[in-house]
């Protein structure tokens, strides 16, 4: 039996497409004056339009969170082990939204998309977009689907920043919030890393100053290189270990600069793999609105006052070996919370996989989300 | 007064040249004809000759280890805050030696020496050289300069993996083994980052599979990446962010691809020096070497049967905050030793700077090196 028809699946989904010709202020001073979001929705909204979710992407990630575009598609959407029917975000009770981020490559508009009023692309002239941009894009579409107010805005490591902004500026319109293997802001050597990636992909001869479509070309080699070094930072030295350890692909050492350790090999084929399916303009874009998200530093750096406008009950979640966002990250947001005697839940959930953790069907955190959802209460 | 003149400072030092024609049988299975080695020394070999350090370098070093090679010079050789008279290697007692390993770019044979019997460069064809051939090269040295055995040998890092490599093959010919921040192999994650450094290097368009000599350029794009991924890990999370939080080079975001955040400076401006005075062939081989060390390898993975030829006495040292070579792995080494019943002192030095630690003169680490060298009894 196919994947497609299996009974916690949501099954086969089509991607949606919604145009706001409203023009958008960009807090980098670009006015957007029209756009379209690509987005999925899985499961019914209620009668009482009580029992929206909306699911936050991460960096690389897109409007297909659950189900599949065909029934031949090998892999189910990003988050699928966590989103249908059984599943911890239950799309039995619950109408989840999932949008792909304004400057994304996988429907909305952005670097790939015809500029209005011209014949050519965006490319590197796409604005720059962040995380409170994002936040005001995905309200609009709420508007438009006619969801007053979220059940739950739930997102990991970027889309949990999201689920933070989202909480800080529409708090009436957030129930809960769940923030899961994300920080307040990004550590230095976390922007080190995305200055790594960046500079990987803008020095890529074949960049073209981010005209590369003109050229007919892709920056294959800083693409491969930016998700190399990101796929490091998405695992633990643990799981690394124990996963590949110093195994040689040809058994022995071969002296040369080909794949001598399955790491390698691994690697590579994550490199390989993203060049296909990404576009380095938005990469860029979305390492930007990383370094940038910082809602503390409107109050002199002071999260507890950033976060005082919040009304929603929190899950924080984080994952004991996760180093990108380490559990220490987490527990600033959850201080800042309780300093405003807001209603909290944390929890750190042991596991050796890193950061790529808040992706993976992990058996303590699944039961925690979904105990987490259930006690969420929706209308008929 | 310039530094040159400083009662603890070695001064004006030399480099020096041995020229070695009995051919070397390298581990990768290729014959060295002949090579130079360069190296450098400091002190004065007593009458006795039991009074000589080897000092190991590292990934980037040279045989410049202390002193200056002209008054105008700025910076003194790179562990000059160790080596001197008065300074924990104290050169009124000892006399150090430190060579440019084979394969290096600063005046031992490498890939930019001309090619015996050619009048071309070795280039990307000079042999794979790994911590072992190190050793035998060295060991030659020390047979040149008529030291039949080492007060001790000691070295960080990669050096320090020399060193572990000197007790285990000539057990007769090292009395103290001092190993800093260093691990009997590298993990996984270690050799992941290695991996995306070379593949920056080798993809970029200039480097023309290491013959870019040829074609007049040099593969800095790589370089710059390499270097830059490489300081992040030598540095802790830490000490990035007291350093450089997340500090505004132009006191507020600017919305475009410059520099931003002050770490980004930070980075480029290190990618950027390291181009001028690091070749890259040798870079590679280098990080080819790292990989490859893992002296257990020959005994099951059983570190303990690896040193179980080692007589030598040990100093281990480690830096709290290092998470290249981590705390965990220098004990690993410590085990294997005691396993032995062999006279090891261990140090685990309270240290927020990262790996870059042992390069550095925190008083504590210079405290018990500078003990530990004080009970090296040597003769007249």
């Amino acid at each position: 039996m196919p994947d497609t028809q299996h009974a916690d699946s949501v099954g086969l989904v089509c991607p949606q497409f919604r145009h706001f010709d409203t023009p958008l202020a960009l807090d980098c001073g670009v006015t957007l004056p029209s756009y379209d979001l690509c987005y999925e929705t899985y499961g019914e909204l209620n009668a009482a339009r009580d029992n929206a979710v909306l699911v936050c992407h991460a960096l690389s990630g897109d409007a297909h969170a659950a189900g599949f575009h065909d029934p031949e598609q090998r892999k189910p959407g990003w988050w699928d082990n966590c989103i249908g029917p059984g599943k911890p975000l239950d799309t039995r009770r619950f109408f989840v939204v999932c949008s792909n981020n304004l400057g994304g490559c996988n429907g909305s508009t952005g670097p790939l998309s015809v500029r209005p009023g011209t014949t050519h692309r965006y490319g590197p002239d796409f604005p720059f977009v962040t995380v409170r941009d994002w936040v005001q894009s995905q309200a609009r579409l709420a508007d438009a689907l006619g969801i007053e107010r979220w059940a739950a805005v739930m997102g990991g490591s970027l889309g949990g920043m999201q689920v933070l902004q989202w909480a800080i500026d529409f708090p009436d319109r957030v129930r809960h919030a769940i923030v899961i293997a994300a920080a307040p802001r990004l550590s230095t050597q976390n922007i080190a890393f995305n200055e790594v990636a960046r500079q990987a992909i803008r020095s890529d001869p074949d960049f073209h100053d981010g005209h590369y479509a003109d050229h007919g070309v892709v920056p294959e080699r800083g693409l491969r290189l930016a998700r190399m070094l990101g796929h490091i930072t998405y695992l633990s030295d643990d799981v690394l270990h124990s996963r590949f350890g110093r195994e040689l692909k040809e058994g022995k050492i071969q002296f040369n600069f080909g794949v001598e350790f399955q790491i390698e090999s691994y690697l590579r084929y994550q490199g390989e793999s993203f060049v296909n399916r990404f576009d380095a303009n938005t990469y860029l874009l979305m390492t930007k609105s990383l370094d940038y998200f910082d809602p503390a530093a409107d109050f002199e750096g002071d999260l507890t006052r950033a976060v005082s406008r919040c009304t929603a009950r929190f899950l924080v979640m984080s994952f004991s070996s996760d180093w990108r966002f380490s559990p220490k990250r987490s527990r600033e947001i959850v201080r800042a919370l309780l300093d405003n005697d807001l209603d909290v839940s944390y929890v750190d959930i042991e596991s050796a996989l890193g950061h790529d953790s808040f992706l993976l069907p992990i058996p303590q955190y699944h039961k925690v989300l979904g105990a987490y959802f259930s006690r969420i209460e929706v209308g008929a």
